[in-house]
């Protein structure tokens, strides 16, 4: 897992490099007709991307997504009416059998489907109008760690693809951050240290790094088997925050820019319950607290003259879960647990 | 909270009763133009009321459905492109900040609105296009229960009014299947006493139940500080099983019909793990294990000659979450807690 962990720079840049010339296929066809709405479909670490896709496509391509309900399609035998939207699959083996159903029926019913997976010949590949490939290497550890950010990195060529004002000069310095968050790996080991006996916890985070917090929890759950809650900032205030009390280990992703502000009254908040919180952060947000988990490079991103006024925050979700990844990985070491057999898991998991 | 619990049955037949005009209208509007697609934004319980509903909607209307991201609107300041789309905005008090932010600005936007609200003289119920009042009576325990099945009956009336096959009879039937679960309270307060010293749990549901496991599981949180997660039955396979052992707690929610096979494989699987499982069912579902909590009806919906197949569990929603609300209120009390009064919160949550 540590060494997937580590892969990830030279990963990203190859899912970038091989992938932009489809992309630029795609944004052109998406000129021609634009989709009025986006379906996704996904699980476990891929649906977590997909999350983060979805805020992604909505506040850069202004387009209404949802994740897919899937089993409408697999259970229920229910066929949605699709014309004019785009449907993508994400799965990292390409044979998750729900989401290819999901798709294969979108299909049928008049939508545009784009697949995103990590295996060039799967299933998910051949019955997709288009595949976006992860190129992210076989992936050995159960736990996904490479495929997630390679995802994420074929949601921004997806949101650029669908008419977004992204420079793809800024994706291009996508593997360098990713480095910089590598650097924390010291910093992480010593601080897992702490958390030897817990047993349960609350991760949370906002708009573009809501999905991390997702998928910071499930790392927790497949690795260390903590009951990982996951919400975002304003969800936890709407009753669970009643089970925080002295000592709670909470988690917090708080980047630069629109979510700064809410994040830090939230982490005062549980200050003032007792709570024991742990918050990831980078050396662009002047409003994390001391003693906050800081990424060596500031990551607020400053859009160019002439550019969209694009989110600060907008390229801190690929280098934010990099230090979460190393935290369950070494927690997992911590507890005297192999991070990559997780007992119950396999690689693949089929559901409907 | 109990009292309030028990009223839910004359609350669900005032909330038909005077709301069946309204949808009427809005049956005969939606008639000559049908909403491409469907937002629904909310926050807490009444979040969970439009996850139902999303479900409901996209199952018995065909149309597809998304739960609003509302940071994209009130944080990144995004406007969605909403032409021909349906928003409606849940919230009991008809004041949460963030989803009135989202139903104006989709108003702005060209979409048709509809507010969903307890209080008919709230801000909510006002800035809409069309209100279905829940009509529940005052809520005083700030863990909502009649406000939830209050919301569920409104999203019934909403799914009709999309064009589902809905017969207004069934709904009518809504509130006796209520009272049948209300007979369990005995045997639900005699089944809360083992779960004294239960700290964390998983609530599973799929489907059309799939809103009730995150209702569920709110409940718990709330009312007895349990560290609740929720799950599809899909979902728990794709990683979180990994953290279930001998011994951890499971609650799962198995109606009738379609998810009736996946609930049960999954319950057999956590057997097999020697997890404690607690299995809420009814008379009609034949693939409920032994020891299930049964509400004493059969639930299973058999449509009428000439209707559309609509599926079994249609009708479960309702009287499946008091159950669920009991043992909340019952655990709370074995634990020492007072369920009317959780620690931190008030009645109503205002966030962005």
């Amino acid at each position: 897992m540590l060494e997937e962990i580590r892969e990830q720079p030279e990963a990203l840049e190859r899912t970038l490099k091989a992938e932009l010339r489809g992309a630029e296929k795609l944004r052109a066809r998406f000129e021609k007709e634009r989709p009025r709405f986006v379906v996704l479909a996904a699980r476990g670490t891929s649906d977590n991307a997909a999350q983060f896709g979805r805020y992604l496509i909505e506040i850069v391509a202004g387009i209404p997504v949802s994740l897919a309900a899937q089993s409408v399609s697999t259970l229920y035998k229910v066929s949605l009416r699709m014309e004019g939207g785009l449907v993508a699959a994400v799965s990292q083996s390409g044979e998750s059998t729900d989401t290819n159903v999901v798709l294969e029926e979108a299909k049928k019913h008049g939508a545009f489907t784009i697949g995103i997976t990590n295996e060039s010949s799967s299933t998910l590949a051949r019955i997709a109008d288009h595949a976006i490939l992860v190129r992210a290497g076989k992936e050995k550890s159960v736990a996904a760690t490479k495929t997630y950010t390679g995802q994420l990195m074929a949601f921004y060529l997806l949101a650029w693809a669908l008419g977004a004002d992204l420079d793809i000069d800024d994706l291009r310095r996508l593997p360098a951050l990713a480095a910089a968050a590598l650097k924390l790996e010291d910093e992480v080991a010593a601080r897992a240290e702490r958390y030897r006996f817990m047993d349960h916890a609350v991760v949370i985070g906002r708009g573009l790094n809501y999905a991390n917090a997702f998928e910071w929890a499930l790392k927790l759950m497949e690795t260390s088997y903590i009951v990982a809650e996951r919400f975002s900032q304003a969800d936890i205030l709407h009753g669970p925050i009643a089970m925080v009390d002295q000592s709670f280990p909470v988690f917090l992703l708080a980047p630069p820019g629109v979510t700064a502000p809410v994040m830090r009254e939230l982490a005062d908040k549980l200050d003032g319950l007792k709570a024991e919180t742990l918050v990831l952060t980078d050396r662009s947000n002047n409003l994390a607290p001391k003693g906050a988990l800081r990424i060596p490079a500031s990551l607020a991103h400053k859009p160019k003259r002439g550019r969209a006024a694009l989110p600060a925050d907008l390229y801190t979700p690929i280098p934010y879960i990099i230090p979460a990844q190393m935290f369950a990985a070494k927690l997992a070491a911590v507890k005297g647990l192999n991070p990559d057999q997780p007992r119950g898991l396999s690689k693949v998991t089929r559901t409907l």
